[in-house]
């Protein structure tokens, strides 16, 4: 078993968890104020060559979840690596229920007391993860 | 077109270089040394779950590396994000002069002085990368 998060940790944490909350509510405010303002923002969606820029990282989410399929992102077994501002979560996303069917790498960096994200990759698992219920709720 | 690389740009632009030419030429100790000594590092390799930590992302490379399979991984269209002693590069990989066939996310961190991978994600593009000239050589 990893260590209890630190309050850092738990911090960066929270804004991953706020992440998949606005996916899964097509909070575009919401999914708006989470990005960075300041730092460079970029998005490896899966399949999809990379996205650069605030106006099209978000313009992208945006058609995401405007989009005819409602779709519950749930993050799986988040963990964090603290590298001083900067933070990289690692997660499993899957929809609902279903056992998890993509990885995820999402950077966050600290702006003004903030963690607020700055990159985001998603890419298919070969095998859908299945959570351990100790994880399942990060 | 995007600015011409600032100096501390091209250093991570080398040590990213350096990632792909010690995984074209099966270079263990290069592959080794390119790695954060301190930072914990993980690792999402294609259709895979998370690999943390040195020894095991580096066991895993050196299994990848001697497989059966020589394959020449070259980087293309590699773009730098620095956020103070923390870069995040992305680019896209293919086999040699295949078009490339994965987007990629490594993130560096600063350790004494030199660039060193703390993650890497890496996961299938649904249309191969054509690589303009003026990027085919990142």
């Amino acid at each position: 078993m990893s260590a209890p998060p630190s309050p850092t940790e738990s911090q960066v944490l929270r804004a991953n968890a706020a992440f998949y909350t606005a996916f899964t509510r097509g909070d575009h405010d919401a999914m708006d104020a989470l990005w960075a303002a300041r730092a460079t923002v970029t998005c490896l969606h899966p399949g999809a060559s990379l996205l650069r820029g605030r106006e099209t990282v978000l313009a992208a989410w945006r058609a995401i979840m405007t989009g005819p399929l409602p779709f519950e992102m749930r993050c799986h077994g988040a963990e964090v690596q603290l590298y001083g501002d900067v933070a990289v979560v690692t997660c499993y996303e899957g929809n609902g229920e279903q056992p998890a069917h993509l990885a995820a790498t999402n950077v966050f960096v600290l702006e003004d007391g903030t963690w607020r994200m700055a990159h985001h990759q998603a890419g298919p698992l070969s095998r859908p993860f299945q959570p351990r219920p100790s994880s399942a709720l990060n």
